[in-house]
């Protein structure tokens, strides 16, 4: 058996669907047997992410876990979860989970180099520093959305997404990432796998330069996959 | 655990990624908890079905099967394989593969209630009857490509969409699709799994009315969880 990676999805499921999209179209390939083999667990009845950080919610550990297990269970080697609030319970599901977990905020951050960025994300994320943390550590300056933002565009924007109008959710995400290129985040970092969808339905000259964290992630896996693949 | 749709997917990689977003899209769902919940199975490393039926490669029955068994064994009640012509083998499939299998033509032709169709599809698909004897049985005749539209325009199509150039595809299904149109196909199938996000990207009106057998197997999975589902 070749190695096989797993996606724990379902976080919300367009964004599991578009990590599947950009996974296929990052990878160079001839046929379909030049594809990463993947099983996708999109089980969205994992209880909410965001409900659950504020208190307002059972933890989604116990449903992650089983999703973690069960692609183990199916031969999966290596683990993504293709939604960065779940990161905030990274640390649990890397050690409980059974196998590695490549870390969306590594992966994203890994081809930023300099300069002042601008972060849009859940709160969640926002307030776990994940994406704080690895930028600081490299010198890197950032910038996050204003707590009227956070309520009125960004956590609006993410719900329609899940609801399946990312076109709705569009203008939100378009407002929020030219006023912190205005306050002077030089790049944008997509942190929430809801985010790309919507801003793709809009021409890309009306936004600022960005870099999509579901993007990276994808484009880690592929790196994964050829430099473990016999031959 | 509520029920779990099993996907066995990779034939090819696109052609899943278009049916999981077929899936997503047909759900009405407020959050991610109302989406129906799924395992997809992508491993395209599964013996080319067409070299298969040709007798000129591998049998991919093992492959298939080894997908289905981790379905099952993962907890899937209910298992789809968003490609035709891997329906060849579907008897075999449902007989070993250990949970029942929604038929993708059965999915399709549902929906089609009178006149002359025009069917898109692998030679195997073709050759295997299988979109012929449903239709015969509800007295809809049914046009197929020539051998020279299979050998010019659907073969070398289908495998420019699993190289990753659906664009580069949509030229010669569009092409077909009118001339079976011409021909006096009122409705063309989509019968093979890789022509509908090729043909997604013409404009509508460039194309005669269409099923997308794709989107009609994520249509009778919603219903299948709707009916499923507790509450």
């Amino acid at each position: 058996m070749a190695r096989l990676l797993g996606i724990l999805g379902g976080m919300g499921p367009l964004a599991s669907a578009d990590f599947v999209s950009k996974l296929i179209a990052a990878t160079p390939a001839r046929t379909d047997q030049d594809h990463v083999p993947f099983l996708l667990w999109s089980v969205p009845q994992i209880p909410d992410r965001n409900l659950a950080l504020a208190g307002q919610g059972p933890s989604p550990v116990p449903a992650m876990l089983r999703g973690l297990h069960a692609l183990r269970g199916a031969g999966c080697d290596l683990a993504v979860i293709p939604c960065n609030t779940a990161h905030n319970w990274y640390d649990e599901l890397a050690a409980e989970g059974g196998l590695p977990i490549l870390h969306m905020a590594d992966a994203a951050c890994a081809g930023i180099a300099a300069g002042c960025v601008g972060l849009i994300g859940t709160k969640g994320t926002i307030t776990s520093g994940l994406y704080q943390q690895r930028l600081a550590a490299r010198g890197i300056d950032c910038l996050v959305p204003d707590p009227a933002e956070m309520t009125e565009l960004v956590m609006p924007g993410i719900y329609r997404v899940k609801q399946g109008d990312p076109a709705g959710a569009a203008p939100a995400f378009a407002k929020l990432a030219n006023a912190l290129a205005r306050r002077g985040a030089g790049t944008i970092i997509l942190a929430c796998s809801e985010v790309p969808p919507a801003l793709a339905l809009l021409p890309p000259e009306s936004l600022p330069p960005a870099v999509d964290a579901t993007a990276a992630l994808a484009a880690a896996c592929v790196r994964w996959w050829n430099e473990e693949r016999p031959g």
